[in-house]
C-alpha cells in the first residue's frame, strides 16, 4: 500500500501547514479513517495557482502527442494502484469493490480516449482562409484560427464518482488534453482515494518531464478553499460536479469575478422517464424491472437517476405497478456515500411522505445507521405535480416518483413545465413514438440527451455523448462533461493574421505537418 | 422612399402604443429627424417574445436550405433599399455615403455567407457512435449528437455599425442561420435605418412563409426595454455590441436570471500595436501613415481602433513621430455618430490632456459642434502607463496613445498587464519577430486575433475570423461575433440515444441524406 501522507500537493511539494481536520469516514461503520488531511492555507493555495500559471507557459505549448503521453501515463499509474483503490475507496464511499474496479477502468479508458483526441489533433478546429491580393476594393489578408487552451483550470471533485468525476476524472482529463494545467480540490468524502490518484498523476507529470504546477491537489472545505480557488485571478476556467446549491454558489462567484470565467457545473437532474401507453400495455413488467435496476444502481446516487416516471392512467398500470412494488419491497437497504447525503435523502423522503398529494407505494428494507438508504417508490398525479414545485426537486438516492396523468395534453404540459435536465427518456412502441413526436420535440429542448426505450443511467464515454443540458441541470447548457466534446470547454479560438508560416502553430502551418482535418477556404479537408 | 412609420414591429404587426419619444438626430447639423419612434410597452414586448417562442417551434425545425433562402432574401431586400439607406443612414449617423454603401454590401455578403453555412449543413457537428451489442460487460447503445438551436435570441444593435452590427447584422444573421428567431432592440441613434432594414427582414420572412414571430423589431430605451427583453424567460440567448458599461450591466442580468443564459457582448478594446525596433528603423514613416489611416478610419469609431501604440525608446523614433504628428495635425475634424459618443470622446481626451504623465503630441483640426471630433495623438512612458490604470481605458474615437519603453522587459511587462483585447498587433522585421516570440506568446493569451505587420481595423468576414477575446473585450472569450463560427453561439449539442432512424433529425440519419461532414465512430467522414 502506498503511504498516505494527509497532505496537499502544491506542485511536486507535499504540504500541510495546519493540523489535520479532514477525515474520511467509512459510511458503513461510521469509523473515522486515517490519515487526517489538513486544509490548505491561503499561502499554499496561492503557491499552487502561481505554479500552475508558470506551468501553463510550457504545458500550454506542448504538442498533442506529448499531452497524450501524459494522459496515458496517468492511466497506467492509476491502474498500477488499482488493487489499493479497490480496498481503500470502498471504505471511504461505501461503494462495493466491483463498482470501484469498474469505475477505475472507466476512468483510465476516459484518460486514454482524451489521449487519442489530443494526439489525433483535429479537435482544435483549424481553419485557414488564404490571402487574396487581388480582391477589390482591398486585398484579403491571410487569416488562420484554432482552439488554444484557456490557462489553469480548477476542478472540483464529485462525491458520487470518486474516480471518474474526481481527481483524474473527465474534467481533469479534458482540461489536460486541451493543454490546461489543473488544480484539483479534493472531495472531503474520499480524501485517501484523492491522494492515491493524485500521486499517480504527479508521478506521470514527472515521468513525462512536464513542469511542476501542471497538476496540484488541494484539500480544504468547499466554501473557503473552493471559493478562494475559483476567485484566484490566474484561474481561467473551472469544472464542478455536485449539488445545485454548491454549483450555484460557485456560478455566482465565477460571474462576479473582475474577469468572469467559464464555469462548468453539472448540478442536478430528475431525469424524467415517460412510459407511453402502448409500451405499458406490451411490457409493463419488463419496464418495472428495468426502471428498478436503473433507480437503484449505485444506491441511486447517479446524476442520471430516473427520479420521475410519467405514466398514463388510461393504460393498464397494474402489472407495472405491481411488479415495481414487489421489487422495491424486496430491495435491501444500501450504504450511501456519506452521512450528509444520507440525511438529505431521509429528509427529502420525509417531505414526500408528509405530502398529502403523494402516496408512498412501497419501501425497501430499512437499514440501520445514518448512511443506510431504503429504496422508495412514490406516486402522485400530474395535477398535484404541476401545483407543487417541491415535487420536481431532486431526491438524490434510490427512489422514483410515479406521476399519473389522464391524457396527452396533461403529459405535454408536464413535459413543458420541466426544468432543464441531463436526460429525458421515452418508452414507446413504434406506434406510440409516431403519435408522440410532439413530446420528443419538447424533450429535446429540455435535456442534453434524449433516450428511447432505454434507461438514463450508464453514460457512454464516447464522441457523441452529451452529459449536459439546460440550466439547472448544468451551469452552461452548451457544454458536456462526458465525451470527447468536453475538451472544447477549456479552449478558445485565436486568429492569426498574416503570420509568417514558421511562426504559426504547427496546426496552422501551410503544409499541415500534423496531418489534421482543417477547413481550408471554407472546405473541410 | 419606403414610408417610415415610427413603429415597432411585433411580429408582422406594426405597433406603437405610446407617443413618440425616440428621434434620430443628424449629428452633423443637430437636426431632429422624423418620424419619432415610440418605446414599446411591456405588453408589446411580451407579445413579441411570445410570438418568438411560438415561431421557434416551426423555425427551429426548418432545414438549413430553408433558412438559407430566408437569409438570401433578406440580403436581396436590403439591397433593394440600398439607395434609400445611402440617403437616410448618413443623416442619422454622420457616416459618409460610400461607407454606408460599403457596409450595406458587407452586411448582405455576411447574410449570404451564413446562408451558405446553413445550407451546406456541416456546422451542426454531427457525431454518430454506432451500437455494439457484443460489448462486455454491457452492450453499447447507439448515440448520435448534433447542434440544435437554443431558442429565441435577443439582439442589441450597435451604434457604430448601423448595418453590419445592427438589425440584420452578424448577430441576427448567425442566430437565424442557427434556427433561432430573433428579436432586435433598435439603437436609438439610427431608428430610421433600423426600420428600413427591419421591413426588409419582415418582407423576407413573409416571402419565405416563415411564421410570424421569426423576427420582431423593438424600439425603446436600453435600460428599460433592453433589460426587460433580456429578463424574459422565453429568451434563450442574446448578442450585444456596445460599451463596456452597457455590456456589463446586461451580463449581470443574464447571469442573475432564474435560468442564466448565454450572453455575448462585444464591449471594449484598445487594440495594442507593438512596433519593434527593426521595423521602426526600416519603415518608420510608412508605419506612421498606416497607423494614422487605421486610427482615423470611420472617425476612430471601430471596436478594433488602435488606441495604444507601443514603441521602443532605443529605436530612432523621429521619422515615425514626425510623420505621424504631421498627419494628425493636418487631419480634418469629422462627425461622430451622436452627441453621447462625441462628449465621451471629449471627456476622455480631456482626462488625457490633464494627466501630467501624458503629453499631447498633436491635434487635428478642431471642428464646431457637439459631434465634431479632432484627431488626437498622445504620448506617455511605459512606467507611467503601468502606474495609472486610467491610461488603459478605451478612448472611443480617432486617437492613439504612444507608449515608449526602455527595454524588452518593460515591453513584456506592459503586454502581460493588458486586459483582454479583440486584437493585438506586432510590427517587426523577420529578425524582430524571431527575437520576440515571447511577446507573441503573451499576446495570444490576451487577444482574439493577433496580427503581424498589419492594422487591426478591417475585420474580415470569413471562416477563420475571431472577433472576440478575453473579458473585458467580450463577455465570453470562447466566442466570436464575426465569421462563420459565430453561428455556434446560438446552439447546443443534443444527444439522441437509441432513436429509430426515422425519428432522428435528418443530419443524423444513417444514410446521411443531407450529405454533410460527420464524425462516425470517431472518424470525420
Amino acid at each position: 500500500m502506498a503511504e498516505l501522507t494527509g497532505k496537499s500537493s502544491i506542485g511536486f511539494q507535499s504540504s500541510a501547514q495546519s493540523e489535520s481536520t479532514i477525515f474520511g469516514v467509512n459510511p458503513a461503520t461510521g469509523e473515522k479513517l486515517k490519515p487526517g488531511y489538513a486544509a490548505v492555507s491561503e499561502t499554499e493555495l496561492n503557491r499552487a495557482v502561481e505554479l500552475s500559471g508558470e506551468a501553463f507557459k510550457v504545458f500550454g505549448k506542448s504538442s498533442g502527442r506529448e499531452r497524450a503521453a501524459l494522459l496515458r501515463k496517468i492511466a497506467d499509474n492509476i491502474e498500477s494502484v488499482g488493487d489499493e483503490l479497490a480496498v481503500l475507496t470502498p471504505q471511504e464511499t461505501g461503494l462495493p469493490e466491483p463498482r470501484i474496479r469498474m469505475e477505475t477502468g472507466r476512468t483510465c479508458a476516459q484518460l486514454r480516449l482524451f489521449a487519442s483526441v489530443a494526439e489525433e489533433g483535429s479537435w482544435v478546429g483549424a481553419r485557414i482562409d488564404h490571402a487574396d491580393q487581388d480582391r477589390a476594393p482591398i486585398p484579403k489578408p491571410d487569416t488562420r484560427s484554432m482552439k488554444k487552451p484557456l490557462g489553469p483550470v480548477a476542478v472540483f471533485c464529485a462525491s458520487n464518482f470518486p474516480l471518474a468525476f474526481s481527481v483524474a476524472g473527465g474534467d481533469t482529463a479534458s482540461a489536460l488534453a486541451a493543454g490546461c494545467p489543473v488544480i484539483v480540490k479534493a472531495h472531503h468524502s474520499h480524501p485517501g482515494t484523492a491522494e492515491l490518484v493524485g500521486q499517480a498523476v504527479l508521478r506521470a507529470v514527472k515521468e513525462c518531464s512536464f513542469p511542476e504546477g501542471t497538476f496540484s491537489l488541494l484539500y480544504g472545505p468547499g466554501r473557503e478553499t473552493g471559493q478562494s480557488l475559483l476567485r484566484h485571478p490566474l484561474i481561467k476556467a473551472a469544472g464542478f460536479t455536485g449539488s445545485r446549491e454548491g454549483g450555484q454558489a460557485l456560478m455566482k462567484i465565477a460571474a462576479e469575478r473582475a474577469d468572469p470565467i467559464p464555469f462548468y457545473a453539472e448540478m442536478s437532474s430528475i431525469n424524467p422517464v415517460f412510459i407511453l401507453s402502448g409500451a405499458m400495455a406490451e411490457r409493463g413488467e419488463a419496464l418495472a424491472a428495468g426502471l428498478h435496476g436503473s433507480m437503484t444502481m449505485g444506491v441511486g446516487q447517479f446524476c442520471t437517476n430516473p427520479g420521475l416516471t410519467i405514466v398514463d392512467n388510461n393504460s393498464n398500470l397494474e402489472p407495472f405497478i405491481s411488479k415495481l412494488t414487489d421489487l422495491v419491497c424486496s430491495s435491501p437497504s444500501a450504504t450511501m456515500l456519506n452521512s450528509g447525503i444520507g440525511s438529505a435523502y431521509d429528509s427529502g423522503a420525509n417531505s414526500f411522505n408528509k405530502n398529502k398529494a403523494v402516496e408512498t407505494l412501497a419501501r425497501g428494507e430499512a437499514g440501520e445507521g445514518d448512511c443506510q438508504a431504503e429504496v422508495l417508490l412514490f406516486r402522485t398525479t400530474s395535477d398535484s405535480f404541476s401545483n407543487d414545485d417541491s415535487l420536481g426537486a431532486e431526491l438524490f438516492g434510490p427512489s422514483t416518483l410515479i406521476v399519473t396523468h389522464d391524457n396527452k395534453d396533461k403529459m405535454l404540459a408536464l413535459a413543458r413545465s420541466l426544468e432543464g435536465q441531463l436526460t429525458a427518456t421515452v418508452h414507446g412502441t413504434d406506434a406510440d413514438l409516431v403519435a408522440n413526436g410532439d413530446l420528443l420535440e419538447v424533450l429535446e429542448t429540455k435535456a442534453g440527451r434524449v433516450l428511447i426505450n432505454g434507461f438514463p443511467t450508464g453514460v457512454e464515454v464516447c464522441h457523441s455523448m452529451v452529459h449536459g443540458g439546460p440550466f439547472p441541470a448544468t451551469s452552461d447548457g452548451r457544454s458536456t462533461s462526458v465525451g470527447t466534446n468536453a475538451i472544447e470547454r477549456f479552449s478558445r479560438d485565436v486568429c492569426y493574421q498574416s503570420f509568417p508560416d514558421s511562426l504559426l502553430p504547427r496546426e496552422l502551418q501551410e503544409d499541415n505537418p500534423l496531418k489534421i482535418r482543417r477547413m481550408i477556404d471554407g472546405v473541410i479537408i
